[in-house]
């Protein structure tokens, strides 16, 4: 008998192998539709990604101390990603703090704070709409942690929306790495979202991120479907 | 010399009458056209529709004392309508408070609480999308006012999203009182929204309402453009 020595959770892998059946089962029964895209039928996962911040591993150890490191408080639906327990204040020009902003793991190369343009107003920053990582020219906020005080020059952004996806899921839809396409929410509020930004990568699984603003203008957690239309 | 005697603000007078003028230029300019309701280059305007309340004469008393009247604050786009002077506190059920709700006059029939989705979520309370006025079956919240606390048994809702318009404005574009349209908003963030509801009536001018949720989620203060289509 031999064990898969697999590094994450029982959970994610379970997610990881439904996927790979329901996307087979998708394949099989889009086999004889010359739509695929449209018929596609899809395990298209729709969050809502609340205000957070990825962190290097030098400012963690500014705001808590030395040798710090990210303890797993939930892990998110993207393989490996996971909401930290460690949580921190940031704080706007005009004096304006938000408290309880949650670091996702693990860390990264550089320091980013995502919010959204509701937060935006609240801290009195103009946080431009830009994809992880394109962080030129946005303006910082002061990020206060338990053992210390970060001064971010830059690196705070409403994140744009963005669907993550394998490249089989890709080839279904037939979107493109970097393609825009659209993202319709059904519900009480109806609402299609324009200039989702297609991410494809062989870890990712297929799930789009919107920020809360959009996740309550259209009512997202009690939606009656979504579907990516290009 | 005759004097007009209009009981309205010389700003909103101004407006009717710039409304009038371009509506007839635009009249003018479609008039070969044979898509009127997509060549109709209307005054189109957009706005967001803050938390608020609309209160009785009776409600307002048990607020804010004997006699009390409402006082402009600043007139908004509608002829007669304005923010008041007079501001509350509600509180839902799980103690939590939202200050600093503004009245909106003049007084109506009945009280009612307009919200968005992510103020109800902060109260505690499910409020349900429903059009001005139908208020059967929703939830209530506490008002307080300086003098006074108000026990609401329902009447809080979450606005559906609308159009006012005159009867001209929905000839031009083709639309009825009671139709369900769509508006399209323009910006860093584009995203339409179905299920506007239109409401004709000849004092009204062209004007969407959307609340704060679906305002910040297409960043419709920096927007560059906006349409309404069927």
């Amino acid at each position: 008998m031999t064990t898969l020595n697999i590094p994450m959770p029982r959970e994610q892998l379970e997610r990881i192998v439904r996927q790979v059946v329901r996307t087979q089962f998708a394949e099989r029964l889009t086999a004889g539709e010359p739509q695929l895209a449209a018929a596609y039928a899809s395990n298209l996962v729709v969050n809502i990604s609340a205000r957070h911040l990825h962190i290097s591993q030098e400012d963690l150890e500014t705001l808590f101390g030395p040798g710090e490191e990210l303890r797993v408080y939930r892990w998110l639906y993207q393989p490996g990603e996971f909401a930290a327990e460690q949580r921190v204040t940031i704080i706007g020009p005009r004096q304006r703090a938000i408290e309880n902003v949650r670091i996702l793991g693990p860390v990264r190369e550089r320091t980013q704070v995502e919010i959204s343009l509701t937060d935006a107003i609240a801290l009195g920053i103009d946080a431009p709409v830009r994809p992880s990582g394109k962080v030129e020219g946005t303006p910082g906020v002061l990020v206060l942690g338990p053992e210390g005080i970060l001064k971010m020059k830059d690196g705070v952004i409403r994140a744009e929306r963005h669907v993550h996806m394998s490249p089989g899921d890709a080839q279904e839809y037939g979107f493109e790495q970097g393609q825009y396409v659209r993202l319709r929410v059904m519900s009480d509020c109806t609402a299609t979202f324009d200039r989702i930004l297609c991410r494809v990568d062989p870890r990712f699984l297929l799930e789009v991120h919107l920020d809360t603003d959009e996740g309550n203008a259209c009512n997202l957690v009690n939606a009656t479907g979504a579907e990516l239309i290009a």
